[in-house]
């Protein structure tokens, strides 16, 4: 099971927490809890640290963020034993959740899991905090910003769960964010590519590598609310979202009246960060003595194009980062400046990315023409484009970005009845 | 150097703080750096603890309130690095700090300071988060309320370093509370005896155990305000107060125009909760039952008195323990009303120990009488006493606490001209 941080907020949201723990355990489940921060609390330990140094060393950045999630684990140990149960509490550094050493966002290695399997065994409900873990060197790493999905996952893989029920602070997944389009339907199925494409532009519900994960490992993913009543039916039987694979997805839909939806669902991401370098030098290996550096930063790049610029002797070349790396990235690029060759460096935050996503657009075109016309047709600028086989993206003002969800949801008839 | 709550109270401040260590550290000092969490943040997460579990397991909370030191441990090593030195963080767990096993008030076994000793003589600056620690079973420790001051202390004896300078908000030891009494004077120097006493008795510039510590360990311990101008001098000569032998004290007076002070400084301490027994059995070993058990619970007892009642065959027993651990108290005497055969449990949480204390107090009659003079000239009504050689304490209502400090400041001829 895994809470997030809207469910952990505070010791009156634990205490329901607590209680769904216990319906699980009295249900005769043995039950591990991954836990993140309190809502607002990573923000603040991450602002606390850009304060401090802006650009800052992710060992010790680290070393701040991963206290929230130290924090509610205790907290939930706790509030369990207040109940009755036996609960204690593993940080990431006890298990071990053995990670590589890129701070910051590291990549999960093994979990050892004789400890809590023995506890577990005994009775005891283990309760870990998510988003931590410990680099070879024996230092706090943390995994990114949503990391706690993917301890979810990873833990639930490491121990064979049957089950890995993510909690959150909606009842599913929704064709897009409800708080944006009333008219959002919830989905009772998503496939793990849908999943993945929508997680990666943030539709917030799970993290990318938490699903990329669970598809590898074969891990049953449920999404469900925290924010049930107390004397609901245990989590096998409430209406969350089942995440399964494209084919177990064919299966349940063969035979049922459903109309094929091209499109499953629209996500838009506001965390993205966009970066113009002026009049690269066009000769080959350009590109790679920007994207290099960065890479070696361990930052990631998503959206690039290439303007050939008039006389065809240099290009602009436009691309985007997580908004979280843009300091870092203008750092890396000022120091490259030689190497590439470019004239102006030029950045904006305020730009947000909306995506279509639905495994029915690879057999069907014109998805992309009814989505570019749609934004056109309310004067909303398109800055950039990408595409994947079961996704369109396009980057936009940050300004524009309710307004193209609604318009986009209304064009590809998702709107609920 | 050890830095107080008030002193990492947000990133303004903390890079005050740095600026203070990296002055020590370009005067040519190798330095290790020991932080409290910030101001009310132990405070904030003590509450959560008593919130999800009146009864909480020590364990837990010890993992719950380490995380505020984790974080400002952090903060310091990535302020530090944004004005150009080398710094980084090692957490109880990392050195490690060896702590036995009574979690929220662990002892210091030893520290393991090879991997410091090495960063340090390579230049760079150790941050250590006080009052935590690691128990033999590989957990989390904490080491009470004010346990950074002993951390320090720790650390320092660990390092057998020059000095141990302690920055508070504070710029010394005062003969009582300023906030109190606006008259209270400085003291240049005091003796480690009389430190200990002030310190026990919540004179809050140093705990207890610090000085314990750092008279056992021969420490050299300065107390200083982390409040100072950018461009003052180095520590070496900064107006404190030094914490000193007795006999050290008498030479440095020796000779010098001194009018030998009774009493050194005036302590008042709200954090004491008042328990009676009415009605315990009179029979030998009868006090046995009671404070065998709260001592297996780790629960410190501090003024005890007993009144035989008026048959005879049985007594009232009061006595005083930390306010934070009434609600286990309690628990345990309940547990053991049979075993003592009490009839009843009263508590008072609502009461303060003052204290006049001096270590000139061990040549001079009469102290206790002035002091229980000028409280009744007042109409303050003393609940108990205790007494030892360079102290003696009253317990009083809450309510009347600067009455009496002020009272009792004048009544010794401490004020100030």
């Amino acid at each position: 099971m895994k809470f997030g941080g809207t469910s952990m907020a505070g010791t009156e949201r634990i205490r329901r927490v607590a209680g769904i723990v216990r319906r699980q355990q009295e249900a005769g489940h043995e039950v591990a809890v991954v836990v993140s921060a309190m809502s607002g609390e990573t923000d603040r330990l991450v602002n606390f640290c850009r304060e401090a140094n802006a650009l800052y060393d992710p060992a010790e950045y680290d070393v701040v963020v991963a206290s929230g999630e130290q924090v509610t684990a205790g907290l939930l140990a706790l509030t369990l034993q207040a109940l009755g149960c036996r609960a204690r509490s593993w940080l990431g550094w006890q298990l071990p959740i053995h990670t590589d050493d890129a701070y910051a966002k590291a990549r999960i290695g093994g979990i050892d899991t004789d400890a809590i399997r023995a506890s577990m065994g005994g009775g005891e409900i283990a309760v870990i905090p998510g988003f931590q873990g410990l680099s070879p060197e024996g230092r706090i790493t943390t995994l990114g910003r949503g990391g706690s999905d993917t301890s979810a996952v990873a833990v639930a893989a490491a121990l064979k769960a049957d089950r890995c029920d993510i909690y959150t602070d909606v009842d599913g997944v929704y064709t897009t964010d409800p708080r944006i389009v009333a008219k959002a339907r919830k989905l009772k199925h998503v496939t793990f590519e849908e999943m993945l494409e929508l997680a990666s532009v943030g539709s917030k519900v799970l993290q990318t590598r938490s699903v990329s994960l669970a598809m590898k490992e074969n891990v049953r993913v449920q999404v469900l609310s925290s924010f049930i009543d107390d004397d609901a039916p245990a989590a096998d039987t409430l209406p969350g979202t089942m995440i399964v694979s494209e084919e177990e997805l064919a299966e349940i839909q063969k035979g049922a009246d459903v109309e094929s939806q091209l499109i499953t669902g629209i996500a838009a991401d506001k965390n993205e960060a966009k970066v113009i370098l002026t009049r690269v030098p066009d000769r080959p290996g350009a590109v790679a003595t920007i994207f290099g550096p960065l890479a070696a930063a361990n930052i990631n790049v998503d959206m690039i194009i290439q303007n050939v610029g008039r006389e065809h002797t240099d290009t602009d070349v436009t691309f985007t980062v997580p908004a979280a790396d843009l300091a870092r990235t203008q750092a890396v690029l000022e120091e490259a400046q030689g190497a590439i060759g470019y004239e102006k460096l030029t950045t904006d935050a305020k730009v947000a990315k909306i995506s279509v996503v639905g495994v029915g657009m690879r057999s069907h075109a014109g998805v992309a023409a009814t989505m570019f016309k749609a934004l056109a047709d309310r004067g909303i600028n398109i800055q950039a484009i990408s595409t994947s086989e079961i996704k369109t993206s396009v980057l936009i003002d940050a300004d524009e970005t309710e307004l193209a969800v609604r318009v986009l949801h209304t064009a590809y008839g998702l709107d609920a009845a």
